[in-house]
């Protein structure tokens, strides 16, 4: 067996597995946003056409496969397995998208880190052999969340300055041996880091220490510094979140020049009414399938570590007077050659 | 980069992954089912000395880690990921049961079929060179899947006679690339798979679809026959998904004489008013990682399929009017030598 391990908790790929395809659909809010120019398919109806939200999320994540599979020019069929997951109980946004898909299928729970962590898995079953094409795909819609976990939308409760606001958007991105693409070089998976926060308004901050923790280890295990990376993306942090990552590296004595966060890329804070950012699985699924990947393809970077973040918590936890643990996988993507 | 795949869905490992631990910690009914003797810890307290049903479930899986992995004699610590996920809304159970384990933690969501899927990507993780050791960790608890799932206990609503009962109960496995006991030698991923079937009190007959397309899939990529297994297992299908899978096969002229279900061999379904059998994430996980794996170890089978299920739905899908989608995902494991 070929040891691929780099540093205490870092996968180096023999074969860095090709992003061969990738689509990002999202909602009208976040067509409005800066990035709305580089989502694939901007949906006006929240419904998406469906009867219920919920549907309109299942809707949105297997658009964006569809989508992501038709740029290969690889039939959905011939991809060996689905990464898929999202914030719905039971992640019912993912299992009833791909009910129909016939795709071996993998439901993950990475609240929203899910797309790296989806990246992490798909990438490894590419380079252990064990798949030829893989994916990883996940969502959030503002309404299904909203209603979930926190109050009807109806209530119109009033939201405080650090609450994030819930992307509605599907990142998809289709994974393989060779093909044409940025290729995912490292992945550094992460642990679970609970700081003791418990406000679910400010889960920028909860999951901070994760973020820092995450990339703090992906540089000690490559030998790789922060201006390695021409861009380094966490999210869904937003505005405090940010802060707090960018004050843990400093007092290291570690400046961060090209570090940005997908919460705060999203939305135009200023005019949008967002409070600290976006958020959700949606957030940095439809940035990194949308801007990010387009933009390496442009040739505006060639090397970015991206590092989604996810809040462990339920309504339940947070009742029961817990803290927000937190956790956050960086993906290294390159172009190659 | 090898080509580990048999078959159009099933993997063949180069090198077997070694199951070095195993544990299972279960509550008082199921200790006093059949396989009580199997289980490594019995409480009698339904909350674990914990606060809540919740931090009890928690409890349950950071227990079955800590016996598993004390079991190798490997620390805790050197354990490279945790794949973990159990029926909890956002899967706390998993998420607060290792935010203090400083381990890379890839959380699962596959319902009843969570100790499969954990078990494939565990394997994948070992054979591919990305890890020396992985866990794959599951839950669940009759109180708090009842009072999510179902009704408050206190409603004292009445069960219907195909309804499953939740065990209280939680499984580790471990994971190594060498080692002392039997080895994951081929895994067939499952896909989602859904007949139609709308009553959530009747999951077995929702499932059974899914446990017959990937048992099926897995015969006819591997070459192998039913009478190749001394021993496979479905779970937590109960008595109709049970007889609905024999069915399945009978009539495509295969006689499956070495076949049971996790969820009818966990209670004495005379006595103790279990309905249909078994069910949760901890039903297939207790009996593989208390009674399958003991037993193989003590010479009883030299090669089992362990196939466990899951419904893919939530109570808002439910509501709304869903069918139940199914998935099984299908692990061969033999005694090596």
């Amino acid at each position: 067996v070929p040891n691929k391990r780099l540093g205490t908790h870092t996968i180096a790929f023999e074969t860095p597995p090709v992003l061969i395809g990738h689509a990002a659909v999202a909602g009208k809010k976040e067509g409005d946003g800066p990035l709305g120019n580089s989502f694939d398919h901007i949906s006006t109806d929240s419904y998406w056409g469906e009867a219920t939200w919920e549907r309109a999320e299942s809707q949105m994540q297997k658009m964006a496969f569809a989508i992501a599979a038709d740029k290969t020019g690889i039939p959905q069929r011939q991809v060996d397995f689905i990464f898929a997951g999202d914030l719905l109980n039971q992640c019912i946004g993912s299992t009833f998208g791909h009910r129909d898909s016939d795709i071996p299928f993998f439901g993950l729970f990475g609240a929203c880190s899910t797309m790296g962590e989806g990246l992490c898995l798909a990438a490894i079953a590419i380079d252990g052999g064990f798949a030829e094409v893989t994916a990883a795909i996940t969502s959030s819609h503002f309404c299904t969340a909203e209603r979930q976990f926190r109050f009807p939308l109806e209530y119109g409760g009033q939201r405080t300055p650090t609450s994030q606001w819930t992307v509605t958007g599907a990142g998809a991105a289709i994974l393989a041996q060779s093909g044409t693409g940025p290729a995912v070089t490292h992945i550094t998976p992460g642990r679970i880091v609970d700081a003791g926060i418990k406000d679910p308004n400010n889960m920028g901050a909860a999951m901070a220490p994760a973020a820092y923790e995450t990339i703090r280890q992906h540089f000690e295990d490559t030998g790789r510094k922060p201006d390695d990376y021409d861009l380094i993306v966490t999210g869904d942090l937003g505005a405090m979140g940010h802060a707090v990552v960018t004050d843990f590296f400093k007092r290291d004595g570690v400046t961060l020049r090209t570090y940005q966060d997908a919460g705060l890329m999203i939305y135009n804070r200023d005019q949008q009414d967002v409070g600290a950012g976006g958020s959700g699985c949606g957030c940095s699924a439809t940035v990194l399938n949308g801007y990010l990947l387009n933009a390496i393809r442009d040739g505006k970077w060639n090397r970015i570590l991206f590092c989604p973040t996810g809040a462990l918590m339920s309504t339940t936890s947070a009742q029961q007077g817990e803290s927000i643990p937190g956790i956050c996988h960086a993906v290294a993507i390159s172009t190659i050659g």
